[in-house]
């Protein structure tokens, strides 16, 4: 008994990934000793089993079909006979494609993403490269005297480290600020716009008393450490000037109850729902014992979740015309990042989507997805991120979490494709082109310190902030964010830089990882390493938009795909391990998973080496179909 | 047997008080039953008996003697027999003159201060009003941006609570900075002046990482939080076309260990005593086991105790014509107040001084002392502050001590004018006028918690933060402080203003004693009430350089001095009782000591009212000698 099926390889499904809703799809088996062999399909409520037929070529069994009008999750599988008893072949059960395996039992099943195509990401966008601030930390402004509410502290010196003031409670007792700001960021926009970024994804900027202002207190209001409106819209007027969009930190799931809306403390003049059950915003809240009891993000109390979908709510937000959605979109936003995606619900977040859009059609909705966005579960509720109404792109953690693992070793290079493929099948193309590819961010230990494997060596908070990577670590550390940046900024998707991470800044998981940019203290080696490979990916169509090809190198650590754009080819390799790799001399480099790459050519080409901890990033003269015929190794780019 | 002699009494001993060298003094005893009476003197290692003579009037003996021609101390006290048994007659051992009682066995000695009068305290010391800076926490320069250390924070908010940030081992981990500064000082000259302040004494304002700079970094420097050398001059330039003075704070029985001189941290670029025994700073310090075991202020490691008399030391401080004294009086400053006075040499004080009048005669230098600054033994040395050559005057934490205890009610107005009149005794005369009569410091709680009764209300800092003195108590707080600092305003010495105690700032002791001034949330009816008390002082001279004569009401609750210079004299009477007393209709009033006072007039006074927990000052339209004949209710000042 044979039976076969791969679904990241064209011979077996075409097209490739997932597809627009009513694509015509083909799916083919290999299978030898069996009887009965049908398609067992699950589309919303619907399930079938559809018989398949014997192709031409010998143990070949096909199917066309036309796939459902509507956007949802396809669900396949196959089922079989064999000596009289009954099998199924889905995937290996880790809700990844690719090759799957026989079951006597359940069958897990092959999952298709149906969209509606209608959607384009904008260009602006997916072919851009993006940088995340903490404003507190990036940059002070020469003029800007921050307004500080009560219990903020201001770290005299820029180089000091974060800290968590806390009472013995545990609650926080004082925020402390290092004074960055929006002026601070106007005056660095030259520094971003040669480094190359062209979108700005800022941290939330509303106002509110914590340092991170995830608690927001006024949505229509930028918060006044940080500047005003008239600031905000200089920002993004000389943003725009240098080509530079702005993205903005919605944070709609909760507010602060230090707020106008919930007015917890009496602090502002408004009637908080805290404080009436007659008050303007009650219905923004699920009170389950007013006033003291309420649905509070994670239990914390100073976050009280949101009734989204409550009209005086989603209007203030994104419904009327003067919403929190409108207001900053017009004074120059050019699109959100929502804060906890899977707590806001689809209504609510195509509602912004279709605000967003009315407002400006260049403009972009982010999410904030902590695992594959496709087929996200979240309280019990399938989500439809990607179905092609809500959002743009996520952030691509699995991307972070993937990568690191490889770079340390955990995982094979196979297993590191199977990962990602995973991705490239699950999520619509736009999406995973769109795909914000970050290695930090203000929620993760900073890259440098994972790299440096020095991530979990304090005890205390005391240790980690007197703590310094041994320069052994570092170096080590080093070579690897050199590998993890570019392979960044030559995988398909849109590269976010955590600010500073493009300077060697290094620090332990929050508050440690929100440091300040070191401002003449800068690591230079890393500095012109990012420089170059952001130059590298913009000077290069194939690097920008062009078709990903894995490669598989049989080598566990080796990583290597290429990509291909018109006339340009790119193969993008790397090394993980601490000896020098010779490619191609032993039968090491085809395609893994065979998908649109003539892997017979092979033996005409050179080898080439990898020395120990980087990467090789060469330019193939050649079309995509018969690259490997025509590599010259004399093309490699410099890096 | 009958035996007495009162030193506050002119008819006692005469003349009163401290005495210049070589002055003629006459000591009178009444006694009846008695033989063999003598003097007992003790001055230096020279002890005397002297027979004392009886007079022409009956029953008293008296003798003149011309005290030695060295300052110090002279003690006497009186031997005699009766019945053929040894006595001796002292005071009632507790330091304090007046009347004394009779011994059998060891008779505790009267005080004389013999001193060198040479040296009179400048006018525009003695007659000024004083306001004390704590530079941080007064007033916020517009313009002037204070570069902070690592590790200090400052807070966003100017009217938050100061708060010590701890390790866990108990030392500062951040210190907490507001942002006040030297330019912040002189924008705030005009309100200075208007209060009607003529002498500012600022809290340390040299080099170092603490918010009090009491562990100098570096002498020669200001601290770059509060300003620079330039805006100093600037301040002092400024002050003195206003009329005002400025007095430094000298900190010189440590330094710092963070500091260019010991350098423990390796912060500077010097050779610190910590990090070399060839270091020029060596000698400096007193190490038991070099480097890690060195004498250290109280026993804290990060305040080393100098040596001060090594020359390599003092003459860095005062010695040579570039030294830290002699810079910052050519600079502008008026003076020092030398920090822990207790713990200099005498010899370090002289030499301070000497530098003082080598570069400004006119200058001042006052110490920080405890108690009774005549007599002070510290470390076993019989302390010479006011023997003529050290200090002009002291810090007057007894006024203080006494004072808060009499209006809390603690000890009765005879046992606070026993208290007062020792100081008078002892002290010199331009001392006693000189001293520096506080009621507030940044050692101290503040004074309007002290008088609301409030100081002890709470267990932990978080209580303390949040504490709030009640209303009902913060009335009485109020009331006892107007009678209190308006007692300040009208008592001889130099009254001192604790910045914005005159505007109800409260607070528990260190760090709470040290807020912000709260500009633009002043309590008006405290402030009315200080501006209207420092123009009283201003224009009486009575009350500026009159005489003092201590008045007793026989009334435990009523406190009442004279104040008496040329033709105006002023009653002054405190009433710390929730109850109204009507004086001068029950034989209440009279002179406590029969100090130069004809008591037998007061019948021709009619009586007047105090209403409770308040104060009269009445202008006596007189001369001193005939003062309650001619005593006239309707010229009471308006308060």
């Amino acid at each position: 008994m044979f039976f076969h099926h791969n679904s990241f390889d064209l011979n077996y499904k075409e097209p490739f990934g997932a597809l627009p809703t009513g694509s015509h799809l083909t799916l083919t088996v290999e299978a030898q000793d069996v009887t009965n062999v049908r398609l067992h399909t699950f589309f919303n409520q619907d399930e079938h089993y559809i018989n398949m037929l014997p192709t031409h070529s010998p143990g070949k069994y096909s199917i066309s079909l036309t796939l459902p009008k509507k956007p949802g999750l396809f669900w396949y599988d196959f089922r079989f006979e064999s000596n009289g008893k009954k099998y199924g072949y889905g995937t290996q059960g880790d809700g990844i494609g690719g090759e799957g395996r026989i079951y006597e039992e359940i069958t897990p099943s092959y999952q298709i993403t149906i969209y509606d195509a209608s959607r384009k990401v904008p260009k602006w966008y997916k072919e851009g490269i993006m940088y995340q601030i903490f404003p507190d930390r990036f940059a002070k402004g020469s003029t800007y005297q921050g307004k500080f509410f009560p219990n903020s502290l201001i770290h005299g010196d820029w180089n000091d480290k974060p800290h968590y003031f806390r009472k013995n409670d545990g609650s926080i007792a004082y925020w402390d600020y290092f004074g960055g700001n929006l002026e601070g960021i106007i005056e660095k926009l030259d520094y971003l716009k040669s480094l190359n970024i062209s979108v700005l994804y800022l941290n939330p900027i509303f106002e509110s008393r914590s340092n991170h202002k995830y608690d927001t207190a006024d949505y229509k209001k930028i918060s006044p450490e940080f500047g005003d409106e008239e600031i905000f819209k200089k920002l993004c007027a000389v943003a725009k000037k240098k080509g530079i969009h702005i993205i903005l930190d919605g944070v709609f799931s909760h507010t602060g109850d230090d707020s106008i809306y919930f007015n917890r403390y009496n602090h502002y003049d408004s009637v908080g729902a805290y404080q009436s059950e007659d008050s303007p915003y009650h219905n923004w809240y699920r009170f389950t014992n007013f006033p003291d009891q309420f649905e509070s993000w994670w239990g914390i109390s100073s976050m009280p979740n949101t009734e989204e979908v409550n009209p005086d709510f989603s209007d203030y937000i994104y419904g009327s015309d003067d919403s929190v959605i409108r207001k900053w979109i017009r004074a120059g936003a050019s699109g959100f990042r929502l804060d906890v995606a899977d707590e806001l619900p689809d209504e609510f977040i195509a509602g912004v989507k279709t605000a967003l859009l009315e407002e400006k059609r260049s403009s972009v909705l982010i999410g904030e997805v902590w695992e594959d966005a496709s087929n996200k579960i979240a309280y019990d509720v399938q989500r439809q991120y990607f179905m092609g109404h809500e959002l743009d792109a996520v952030m691509n953690y699995p991307f972070r979490e993937t990568f690191i693992r490889f770079f340390l070793g955990e995982i094979t290079s196979r297993q590191t494709h199977r990962l990602m493929m995973s991705l490239y099948e699950h999520y619509p193309r736009e999406q995973f082109m769109s795909n914000m590819n970050l290695i930090g961010s203000h929620d993760r230990t900073r890259i440098l310190t994972v790299l440096s494997e020095c991530a979990d060596s304090c005890h205390n908070d005391e240790e980690r902030e007197a703590f310094i990577i041994p320069d052994d670590k570092k170096e080590i550390g080093i070579a690897r964010l050199k590998m993890l940046s570019l392979l960044q900024m030559t995988f398909p998707g849109v590269p976010c830089i955590y600010y500073g991470d493009e300077v060697g800044v290094d620090g332990f998981e929050d508050p440690y990882n929100r440091s300040t940019f070191p401002w003449g203290n800068e690591n230079k080696e890393v500095y012109n390493h990012y420089m170059h490979i952001t130059n590298l990916r913009n000077s290069h169509s194939a690097l920008v938009r062009g078709a990903y090809v894995p490669i598989s190198t049989h080598i566990d650590d080796i990583f290597a795909f290429l990509r291909s754009y018109e006339d340009e080819t790119i193969l993008c390799a790397f090394n993980r391990s601490k000896s020098e790799y010779l490619l191609f001399s032993h039968d090491m480099f085809r395609n893994v998973f065979g998908l649109n790459m003539d892997s017979d050519t092979r033996d005409d080409l050179s080898g080439f080496t990898i020395p120990p901890l980087s990467a090789k990033i060469y330019k193939i003269e050649a079309t995509f179909s018969n690259l490997m015929k025509r590599y010259n190794p004399s093309s490699e780019l410099s890096l």
